[in-house]
């Protein structure tokens, strides 16, 4: 039986119930690529009809996660962070790659955002989650500028390159069914599809320290980078 | 009038016309995001009906020209890299990214291929797009690795960070009308989202100098990548 949130509290506790649920079901269903509204829905016991009162498309439900995501990642950085200095290129990278891959759920969402999220929902919206995710990302790269011995431009560098790997590594190590069982079939395929983490650190330590060399790449840096 | 294709050259044809058809709307639209097997099929000039005795879905046309991009690629390559020997590795990573940047519709299909393309179609053709792909990629390593100074292991890293940061920043490079107003209202958010080309040079040169030095990341090297 389906009650209707009457006090802002309790819708506040719908909308957390709602994200909560998509969790759920992208962590059972090994990403948010299949999911329907309809099944957010039913998985946080709600009727069809309520969850428009609190997210008018899936588009605005994931890019909600994905703000918190960059928010979480901020954190996550700062805390693991906390007191380093003078950290190498290799450890920098390898800082921001165990901190994007403890994320599974925003690491699976860095495909979407710019492929449909950001996107596809009205410009307000939009303009929130750009606003709040560039504040997490200039808080990003002052806490890594800090504990680095990498400039700012150097950091926003090992970033972008960050983003890009885990989107796409985070993709091929999480096959379809039909994928997962070629992969048995033919373990060249599967090997290099499924080695997310180690691959995604070593690639990054190799940037960074590419980044931090006196040689072309170094003097061609320009920053800001992208969320 | 439409006519139904009766001799295998006919079908042929018509085949030839959908993945034409589908080049000329990612074109126009800015990508394949939005595009629709209907509209493919309208673009055309085929019956409604007759596309399905040519591609399953629109992942299965989608992935035919993916499989063709690697074929593209390869081919570019090879005759840009025709008589060159012993490019420094930002000389290869410039040759990649250029490549790469010369085939848009190869580009934004980078992030549809693991995201929703070979895992969504048959497993047999999803088995034949996987053997396709990894023979391209197999002969754009022994290509790059012939005509550069760096390992079969380094290139094989190249490629795969050329992949992960081609698909990320062109989707990024690409927005919606809705994203392409906030970016001339915030011109930082623009000014790092519309930056593909030089970004991913400069990103990939990086990358690649740092692969091909003797400290730690290239003694991580392992292979082989995944295309």
């Amino acid at each position: 039986m389906h009650r209707r949130a009457r006090s802002p509290e309790a819708k506040l506790r719908r909308t957390e119930d709602l994200l909560e649920a998509t969790r759920g079901l992208a962590a059972d269903r090994g990403g948010v690529r299949h999911i329907t509204l309809a099944a957010v829905t039913e998985a946080a016991g709600l009727h069809p009809s309520a969850v428009r009162r609190y997210f008018e498309s899936k588009e605005e439900l994931l890019l909600e996660l994905a703000e918190r995501g960059w928010g979480e990642w901020r954190d996550a950085l700062t805390s693991h962070l906390a007191g380093a200095r003078d950290l190498t290129p290799e450890q920098t990278a390898a800082a921001v790659a165990g901190t994007l891959a403890s994320q599974p759920l925003f690491c699976d969402l860095l495909t979407h955002v710019p492929l449909s999220l950001e996107g596809d929902v009205d410009i307000e919206r939009a303009r929130r989650f750009k606003t709040n995710s560039f504040a997490a990302y200039d808080a990003i790269v002052d806490v890594l500028t800090a504990a680095s011995t990498m400039t700012s431009a150097q950091v926003q560098g090992v970033i972008t390159v960050a983003l890009a790997l885990t989107a796409n590594l985070w993709q091929l190590s999480h096959p379809t069914p039909t994928l997962a069982e070629l992969y048995a079939q033919h373990p060249r395929w599967g090997h290099v599809a499924l080695d997310f983490e180690p691959r995604l650190t070593r690639l990054l330590q190799a940037t960074a320290f590419g980044l931090a060399s006196d040689t072309g790449p170094v003097t061609m840096a320009r920053g800001p980078e992208v969320p």
